[in-house]
């Protein structure tokens, strides 16, 4: 089913009418209790939305699907092009194997292997280019305008952060009553699909967000009114580097989202660590975020405040960083 | 709360009860439904337990949690001992450390490095010994005879057993209708608590085994008529290894498992690596055999019955075995 559209509200009804359309096409995943731990981050109760066991191993399977159903089929005759340090280029190379189309991945050096070899088993082109995610998301547009190939942008196309924001519709149907939630920023897709669930279905509901230091994108959004351009980044996790937002995110996170936290990434090294030791998930650093925000106390809490987050992707290397 | 026993009767009764006294020390595991995966093993409904999330990262913490606290705290004055090729010695080094007694783990030499890092971090004291589990088993043996220490035997022990059965209750919550359960065998004692609780409860449902060629411990005991020692054990696989099993498994496995196929590891190692490429999980070779033994072919089925398995384990090295 293809739906022709114009550029769609971010709104809690058409992320509904997303996870009716990509329901038969990714999986809904389970959301567990933190219990039983060693060095609990938290003595609040503290639930994790496993989004490491959903398709290709992140939530960004939710976004690319949705933006691939709503394409008129015709408009695919020249493939689909991204941008992505990892995760959103693996869904969008699954999206494109799906719709058997030619498919092409623009990514930073800083991407994993791991991911480059999973994103050749979908049968994607994979172009490396520049330094930074910025760079490739240039090459991928410039691909768009030359070749006439669809650009699923991670998270300037309403349509992709509305497919994201189906994961926050499973997150309050398995824990209706959390009082924060903590999710991790890139370019602010997940977080602007999240807050527009959570600020419908459960307003009193706290959000902060997360981003490494090395890349603040929303943290200096919200400080200048406004997005902004990064004069550098660098941090070395791939899946949170992004050197500036679009108004669409901006708009939606500084309305709904209380505070934007920034952690090293030494400290997501150490959170991801912890995951794996507790959970045995090789979480992505991204994934990592709020355990690490949590350790370092940058969250105000009261004790009785439930927290809601996500292990948002995985990455079987992301813990061969150097430490 | 310990309760002083003799040796009790391995019963759903038993499980149950066992169920609840372990309830506040381990984690109820999620169980989700394969869909959405390339190479999919079979067309079968297929759900898989993922006791790789449990505490120490295997359904283990069960029988351990379960044995720890049906022991009268007078008795473990001089210790506890085990001998484990990794995931029961996590889980006995577990509750040792909760216990606060001094707990010893002999280990063939055959176990996984990262296994021997975890478990000193539960503070066991670690003997390596022999050339194969049996070698640690009776190193075990002797040593809670000479130090008076409390043997928590992997699968000889019925509160052992019981404990790792409650596994199966919480699978029958998840999906009660169940037709053919696939389990991995090392000692049998995982098998056996199933077996106990699915005969109860779905009697319908077919129960088989999987073991690898190289330690065909319950296929040449159900061959022979009883337990047999296996003059020579071949497999890699430290969790499926093991030279003879016990006389209350074989009496459980002969009268409720319908057959018991054999898998070789690199089959396992396949199956693993496909774990791993679709759900992100390091799962332990024996949590891959269900996968390998239906790739094979090897359990016949019926195209409406649906499967029910476990990621019994994770292991973070497992898939670095050589090819």
């Amino acid at each position: 089913m293809i739906e022709e559209q114009g550029s769609p509200a971010i709104t809690v009804e058409a992320i509904e009418a997303a996870a009716a359309r990509i329901a038969g096409h990714i999986r809904r995943t389970p959301m567990i209790e933190v219990t039983e731990v060693r060095n609990r981050p938290v003595a609040n109760p503290l639930f994790l939305k496993l989004e490491s066991l959903q398709v290709t191993g992140a939530f960004k399977a939710r976004g690319a699907m949705n933006r691939l159903l709503t394409t008129p089929r015709e408009k695919l005759a020249h493939g689909i092009v991204t941008a992505s340090g990892g995760n959103h280029g693996m869904a969008v190379a699954r999206a494109g194997f799906l719709a058997g189309v030619p498919t092409t991945i623009y990514l930073p050096p800083n991407a994993s292997r791991a991911k480059i070899k999973a994103l050749s088993e979908w049968n994607a082109t994979i172009r490396i280019v520049g330094e930074k995610w910025d760079d490739a998301d240039a090459a991928a547009a410039e691909h768009a305008a030359r070749e006439g190939a669809i650009y699923f942008h991670p998270f300037k196309d309403p349509d992709v952060v509305i497919g994201q924001g189906t994961v926050a519709l499973e997150m309050l149907d398995a824990v209706p009553d959390a009082d924060v939630y903590l999710v991790a920023i890139g370019g602010g897709g997940l977080i602007a699909g999240l807050a527009t669930v959570v600020h419908a279905r459960n307003p009193k509901a706290r959000i902060i967000g997360i981003e490494p230091t090395g890349s603040p994108t929303l943290h200096a959004a919200l400080a200048a009114g406004g997005p902004v351009r990064l004069e550098r980044q660098w941090t070395r996790v791939a899946t949170m580097s992004c050197g500036m937002t679009a108004p669409l995110i901006y708009d939606i996170v500084s309305k709904h989202v209380e505070e934007v936290v920034l952690v090293e990434d030494e400290q997501l090294l150490a959170a991801a660590r912890w995951i794996l030791s507790e959970f045995a998930i090789r979480a992505d650093l991204s994934a990592a975020a709020a355990i690490a925000a949590l350790n370092l106390g940058k969250i105000r809490l009261k004790p009785h405040e439930r927290i809601a987050t996500l292990i948002c992707g995985a990455d079987d290397t992301a813990l061969d960083m150097p430490e």
